[in-house]
């Protein structure tokens, strides 16, 4: 027997498996609440018909979107958790719940980000308008919450990755900004922002470089573009209309990255369209 | 007459006070109570015969090497303010007593630096032990301090660099690490110090953009190699004889960059020797 049609058969059965599995697995979004991040929940629903999402934000109750999502899936499709990144003890409950309900993690979009509060922080137009307050506010933000959330996530995600998806290992996506390369810094200004973000950049290879040595964990970052969020809105003047992303195109894109990515991506940063930006 | 015996007497006039304007000016070194930035102040006094140097500290008082310094040379020639990163108001002062005494700036050297001090920061050497409180340190002391001071004494930058010094503009010199280059960061680790170092070549690099487009002043970081001083002292078991030097090696070396740096290096991240690190 040559056996053809059985191999056939089995790489539809492996594809098939490939496929409804890729729609499996737990995925978590942290700052999923509005613009890209709730955008993530919406599409991670949609997309993967067996996954499990577990979206987070600052305070579920009033979070409206997420709350009607809910109602619209499934129970237990969609999990909505209180996580304040500045509050690390809000993380560590995040954490143990999600280990009570799922025991795992396959995916962490952390998709939190601060550039304009009014009266709070703005980006800077010029160093004179640099102040120690808005450094820090964004630091803590951007940087220091998301690789605190990967911290206590990561006995979750050891154990995530493995059949239930078809990635294979466990991924960890965290949302930067071009804006965030030092090498492509040809205008200045908003000086809290790209700091933060740079850091961002720079402990998320950092972690890499661990989780590429011991674990089945890749972590990546990705640039969503200039999307038309509530972030954005205040800056959006100056962007051409057609580099002006609707929240779905730019989510598909990202999650275009998300689905296709290798283990060997692992510490690398994408943009939108899969270019690699650099540091 | 044909003027070659002038000319040459010209030339030689010329050179004769480019050399002897290169030992002029105002040169700040900021955090220059011991390890690299004393031995700036040290070496500054040395080289240059009529330059002015400004050293800053925590608590002057008790910065003995810098009071014997100050003895040891004519008066006027070392001024010792204090002034700390972490509190803006002691860089305001140190600016009005510059504008003061000097009423101007031809080199500012950031020289402080936070890698560990016992029971309060330590190196990370997993994810595990990241801590809020390590990375928000470091960040406010390696990034947040030098672009504070930048911001104050920038309007003494602004009227240095002309014809006082050979160098014909101000210069910025900020020292960062190579751990901070993301590009080359395979050991992963040090994540609060890579974090705040690399935040601070993204804050350099947004200072320089601004100062390209309107000011006489360039901007650099210099990586010193790893210099025997108490910051390293912890951490000097691995590395190898030859590749850790003295603080007058290495300070002749970054001295060497900053007096032949050019107004194109605006921006750039130099190494000891003269090559450029990758961000």
């Amino acid at each position: 027997m040559r056996g053809g049609g059985g191999a056939a058969t089995a790489r539809l059965a492996v594809a098939a498996r490939a496929f409804s599995s890729a729609g499996g697995g737990v995925a978590m979004v942290q700052g999923a609440s509005r613009g890209i991040g709730l955008e993530f929940v919406r599409q991670l629903l949609r997309r993967r018909d067996q996954g499990r999402v577990v979206a987070t934000c600052r305070a579920p109750g009033s979070a409206a979107e997420l709350q009607k999502l809910k109602e619209e899936h499934a129970p237990g499709r969609l999990t909505v958790l209180p996580l304040d990144v500045t509050d690390e003890t809000t993380i560590e409950a995040a954490a143990s719940s999600i280990q009570e309900t799922h025991g795992s993690l396959d995916l962490l979009i952390n998709s939190t980000g601060i550039l304009s509060i009014p009266n709070v922080i703005q980006p800077e137009t010029t160093l004179s308008k640099v102040q120690k307050s808005s450094l820090l506010l964004a630091y803590e933000v951007n940087a220091v919450g998301p690789i605190l959330v990967i911290k206590h996530m990561w006995p979750l995600l050891k154990v995530g990755g493995r059949s239930e998806t078809g990635r294979g290992f466990s991924l960890v996506a965290n949302i930067s900004a071009r804006v965030s390369s030092i090498g492509d810094n040809g205008l200045g200004g908003w000086h809290s922002y790209r700091a933060s973000k740079t850091a961002l950049n720079q402990l998320t290879k950092t972690v890499s470089v661990e989780f590429g040595r011991k674990d089945n964990i890749a972590c990546i970052l990705l640039h969503p573009g200039t999307v038309d969020t509530d972030l954005s809105r205040p800056f959006q003047r100056n962007v051409p209309k057609d580099k002006l992303f609707t929240r779905e195109f730019s989510v598909q894109k990202l999650l275009s990255i998300i689905d296709s990515v290798k283990k060997s991506d692992n510490g690398k940063f994408f943009a939108w369209d899969g270019q690699e930006i650099p540091w």
